[in-house]
């Protein structure tokens, strides 16, 4: 408990400093999709770099084709893992600009929350452990060795620091990567992310006629593209939802014992879940529950679906062609590549007669994986999380996906740990973005905890 | 042989007024769908009313509660056939205007056709008819009892005659109902349609999720409506093709042997449709042909399909809701009231797990109707044709729907006769639309010859 005690004080008498760096931050609109704010993303690069530099770190700015990255690196503990720290400088669009209460990069401190566009995503979140790291470095506090890779395009697709990887895995070995990007359980539990599902897409085009055909003169004779997907992606699933793909499911792990005694304690209710989406939990496989179905299966999802007249009224026409988005979410142990082909295989084996079939895109986002519940790096931060005092850790199977996480993850070779203090009253992405002082101390105790334990760890 | 000379002869000596008074009808732009044009449509009516009192006839304008109607009587022969003839004297919008080559609505004849908007659709097919009449009734040959009614809206759904027809069916008791607004069949050869089908349309939405759902964190847990949509859509169909909606197919006529014949013998060509249309005629019950598909059986067409994302890229969500609009084709002896409820209820049985079904529109066109091949009012008809002397006539089951027509025949008891003389060449509803002198002299010689022969098939 002294290092909690410590760390709290320190967090007392650091908050206007760090409040102060943290609106300074803020200011940039660094918003990576809309290349006029380009300039303002290297600036914002630049001043992290400036601040790494003035908190003991050697620190330079590295160039990929489109933002650059933040490097740091400093020397630590010989002996103690090699942590590799990610985070993105980047933000979220601001529109509809109208809807913020106050200007989105003229951040305003109110109700112990500051409000601006990134308060959250993912600036704050990086602020309380930058802080927490040149806070231990102050107290002369011994260390890991540390590397630092903060990306400026995290918001777009992450496409430099990816092929910037490609050339660059040797620069970047580590033994752990920490990831401070996600949000605790509904209830507020601090909270360790187990795993993170895959992703792939494509969009597939049925062509049939060469025009819209009269639907009167040609109904009945000439194959209707609608039509025709509707059945084409019907078959993708069964009829109790479970997908339906020759050689998708291939080398999906299992769940483990502990996993599944993890997930049937886990709380998860039907009704809740209406309540908050406006739909039951009832898709996918049903022999499974729904927080085994999100965290460690995969899903097939049309994202779009489009095809002839959307106006009022009628207009009686069977259309050349109609399109589908499809995402797949990928479980730990599925390969990307076999699953994109399994699926486009089985798309183009479907094709209903008279018509044919284009895939007009297709990509993979990134691996999906699961931590073994039982590594000394888990229980070692789920004992940290405990200290936190704040309620049981709580584990989650996250089903959404980071792409870049299993990207550095190969490249670095390290293993992931994501825990972040981000929760929906943050309101990422939307108006009135914000992050409460609460969480900053949370998340700011949190990694000095941390990052000591590992020191320690290492010894 | 006699007659057809007559009318020959006459055709030619008429030839001159004819043409200058079918350009003087021309120049109004009598475009329906767009409010401004209703003056023009009204200054056409009255235009008409005159010529007709001038041909013969006693003629008056009738209000609807949009565009007037033109109404004229003649009384004929006692004993032969009333006949009521349907013609609309508006004409669709002209856009693109600057791929006319001469503007819509300043007539110009070259090369021996006459092009402007409405030179065939139907102000054309309407001339050679009321000019027959006039001819006839000038050389003081005997006439049917005739009822006129040109409607001034069938380019934009008919609404106010179909009103009216409610309220005044008595008055246009009748025994044939005349209309000319068809085309011949590919080859040019005179053409009697023998039937048409009916239409029914739906717009469905399935609604799902509250909002846009993140389709990470929920695919594979929330049901998706697209997904969804697909399922219930396949379900309207066997894997064969054929409708597989419950009580859908009640009151279907079966083919009459003569029927049967005579559609066997028509030529069909799968080559020629697939060079023509992009695709091979596979759709509907593949026991059945093409033509006995489009003109003897009931189909069902999505007309448009849509929901979630349809930019470039990659959205991940499951879309809040899925719509779908749909159009059927009813055969001869389908109630569109029973159809309309079997396709609702169908839908509504069928709505997958999670989601909620709303029809948001539902619609009746109009019945199908066909003509038994063996009555004397059909014989009589062809026999016309063949004076002609232009090839075997053709006998046409349309897959298409005029639904007027199904109005006009139950408000008046009539029997239909639907005999025109457009072809592809026209391009009505396009630039450019044109009628020839030649389609003129073919149309008004059958009107003469037809008429002729009603008045001696009544004796």
């Amino acid at each position: 408990m002294e290092k909690r005690s410590a760390l709290d004080q320190a967090f007392e008498q650091r908050w206007k400093t760090l409040l102060g760096e943290w609106i300074e931050f803020l200011k940039f609109p660094s918003i990576s999709a809309q290349p006029s704010y380009d300039s303002e993303c290297s600036r914002c690069a630049a001043w992290l770099v400036q601040w790494l530099k003035g908190n003991g770190f050697h620190a330079w700015l590295e160039p990929t084709r489109s933002k650059p990255l933040v490097r740091a690196h400093r020397d630590g503990l010989p002996g103690a893992p090699h942590v590799l720290y990610y985070g993105h400088y980047d933000v979220q669009p601001v529109d509809p600009v109208d809807a913020w209460t106050t200007p989105p990069f003229d951040p305003v401190y109110r109700n112990d929350r500051l409000y601006a566009r990134g308060a959250e995503d993912n600036k704050g979140q990086i602020w309380f452990t930058l802080q927490a790291m040149a806070t231990l470095i102050a107290m002369g506090n011994p260390m890991p060795p540390i590397d630092i890779l903060l990306e400026g395009e995290e918001e777009c697709g992450s496409a430099g620091i990816t092929e910037w990887l490609q050339a660059h895995a040797g620069d970047i070995r580590s033994d752990i990567l920490l990831v401070t990007d996600t949000n605790t359980v509904p209830d507020g539990r601090p909270t360790l992310v187990m795993g993170l599902r895959g992703i792939i897409h494509a969009t597939a085009v049925l062509q049939g006629p060469a025009y819209d055909l009269h639907s009167g003169v040609h109904g009945g004779v000439a194959p209707n593209p609608a039509t025709g997907l509707a059945r084409l992606l019907t078959s993708l699933h069964d009829a109790q939802g479970r997908i339906a793909v020759e050689g998708f499911h291939d080398g999906i792990l299992p769940l483990s014992p502990a996993e599944k005694a993890e997930t049937a304690r886990a709380r998860f209710d039907p009704e809740q879940y209406r309540h908050a989406t406006g739909v039951p939990p009832c898709a996918g496989d049903p022999d499974r529950t729904p927080i085994e179905r999100a965290g460690f299966l995969p899903s097939i999802d049309i994202n779009g679906i489009h095809a002839g007249y959307s106006g009022s009224g009628i207009k009686t026409i069977i259309p050349a062609t109609a399109t589908v988005k499809l995402t797949a979410r990928l479980a730990a142990g599925q390969d990307p590549d076999h699953c994109l082909d399994c699926l486009c295989r089985h798309l183009e084996r479907q094709v209903p007669k008279g018509l044919t079939l284009a895939i007009t895109e297709r990509g993979i986002g990134g691996k999906g994986f699961r931590l073994a519940p039982d590594t000394p790096l888990v229980q070692q931060t789920l004992m940290v999380l405990e200290k936190l005092q704040e309620g049981e850790p709580a584990r989650l199977w996250e089903g959404a996906s980071i792409p870049v996480v299993s990207a550095l993850q190969s490249a670095s070779g390290a293993d992931p740990v994501l825990v972040g203090f981000g929760d929906e009253a943050d309101r990422i992405h939307a108006p009135d973005e914000s992050f409460s002082r609460e969480q900053m101390r949370r998340g700011f105790v949190f990694a000095g905890l941390w990052l000591d334990a590992m020191t320690r760890g290492g010894q």
